[in-house]
């Protein structure tokens, strides 16, 4: 039987929006408000959903303390209070838009969590503007 | 890398349950309390969620800036403070349901988003019924 | 030792604003989308304070299944799936504002709340529109 | 026309979490504060998915307030205010976790909500650890 | 310049509600569900509010760091995963209704915040049920 | 009858707390991650408290359409998508700590809002971290 078990995490980052090999006409048309140069800042909330088998012994899928540290150990610890653009590798030349945050963060959790359980990542910049990633 | 944009907007109207082909007893029969004559109303919280592959320029799957207008001009600016059983042509015969609700809003954003994107839409009635539609 | 108790109830209601010695124009000025004539609505969430000494046999201030029965009975009854403005007596003449709808609720419950225990009512009309009233 | 209809309740119950067949200290090692004597408690939210066809007679895949009378008479009244492990004879032997909560849940509904629909729970023990079970 | 903080934290616990002074039959009339003998449980939400002068050199009233170790220490440690009645020794005769529950928190917090600090608390049982106490 | 009218607004904004009499050694101990030289953000939810009499004109204490637009048009524009140690005036030299930014939003929109109506603002930083201020 096969169950999805879900954490809910959070961090607080600040960012902005820009493409390096765009003028700075460009990326303002583009990317408006998001692309102001002294950055602004998100509260994200951080949604990871593991799927697998519930092993009979424990009644888990995957405990949820467990999935807890990874998350905070692998993800919170790198991402928060930090500046994305200029604290986290990842993002040095990649634009920290909600999609690439959700692709680097599920892309960082799949190598700590096992390859039996499959994994996707919702990620909220704000109650009203969220995205999902699954790997596909 | 496929990824999911969600962005969520409401919107409060007015609405009755009504069949207009059954009489008043069989009506009040199945729609109960939302059959009443006088209407009642609700906010509404409608979330909307585009698929597709991220654009490797901007990071975006669709600007969600984008996407809010798309979403106020074809939908809220429509159904916002109006009563949908007299106001909107959509419910002029068909019952405003929040599976019809969403049916119509997917119907009428479908026609909005390129058609490279998935499109999806859930509609919060209230906080404990909610409905999903994707066009199936 | 004084103790506030809360509980937390919900109805769902259609209105429209208007002042019935104004002009139509006057009114669509003053209230604008509100004053539409064919109704909108709301789910209204209603908190219900009671402020009072705690009872040392119970440990309550007010049992709030007793709390919940009376916010029911003479609150839920009376508004839940009307229309204000048509159905419901007190709103006749009076413009059902979220303010008036705070002020008929605590007058209503102050007559089944004992005068030993303070009464305050927070009526949200929105997530993002709430007033409160104390009897003040 | 495929519409998902979703339907939340709640309940509160005491539960720990132990296997029979393990001593004490592995109990304590594998679930921690949640393996304690005395049992500790939640506040569970039930989400139930229902998805179907649209009866172009009511507008509805199923009325939600027969949905809701199905989870209160079915679910509800047979774990509000219990204790999972004294309480329920499901978990008599089986480990009250939120997977094995949740896939009791669905295999409890399946009865009584007809085969032409599709069925998913989602049960929430905390606002940040929630399980998905949809009978896979 | 007079600033409240408020920090929210969160605990998970068992109880039942009964007065050891009154037979079954009256405990069971009075407290319902709540007096069942197994206990159920709550996740509580918990928000201490401290109201003081703001210090001009660093612009805090109290360090919400400070704060929610203070909360982390006194209380979470002392009340979460815990079945009230049994484990947590004020509760040992004092009903552990949210009323009291509050009232023991506010006492215990009360001897940790400097006495220039106002202390409020404010208890959620469940999202609909709260009390709030100041200490008059 | 005197009633309290409140309007929830949110801004997402930069900041990272210091004092520039302090060394780098101090402000770090002070303020922790806080502290962080490249800056991080939230997401401030700010709700803005106006109480006064009810017009019995209109039912309003004041129109919700107008105090919107005021803090729109006083605190949004000036703080959304800022950094608010870089691009706000008033935090120049003063910290942009949650207490400081409430006294702030406070004393701008005390200006605006006729001093026969009290004000009180409430400034959340995080779900768990929130202030209050209202002049005193």
């Amino acid at each position: 039987m096969k169950v999805t078990v879900c954490r809910k995490e959070h961090f607080n980052a600040a960012h902005r929006l820009f493409n390096s090999e765009w003028s700075d006409e460009k990326n303002s048309e583009v990317f408006g408000k998001c692309n102001l140069p002294n950055y602004h800042g998100h509260n994200y909330d951080l949604i990871v959903k593991v799927s697998g088998e519930v092993d009979p012994k424990t009644g888990y899928v995957i405990d949820t303390k467990i999935l807890k540290q990874i998350i905070r150990e692998k993800i919170i610890k790198k991402f928060d209070h930090q500046n994305l653009n200029l604290d986290v590798g990842e993002f040095g030349t990649l634009n920290p838009t909600a999609e690439n945050i959700a692709i680097i963060t599920w892309q960082i959790l799949r190598k700590s969590i096992s390859s039996a359980l499959d994994l996707k990542v919702i990620l909220f910049e704000t109650e009203r503007n969220f995205v999902e990633y699954s790997g596909e």
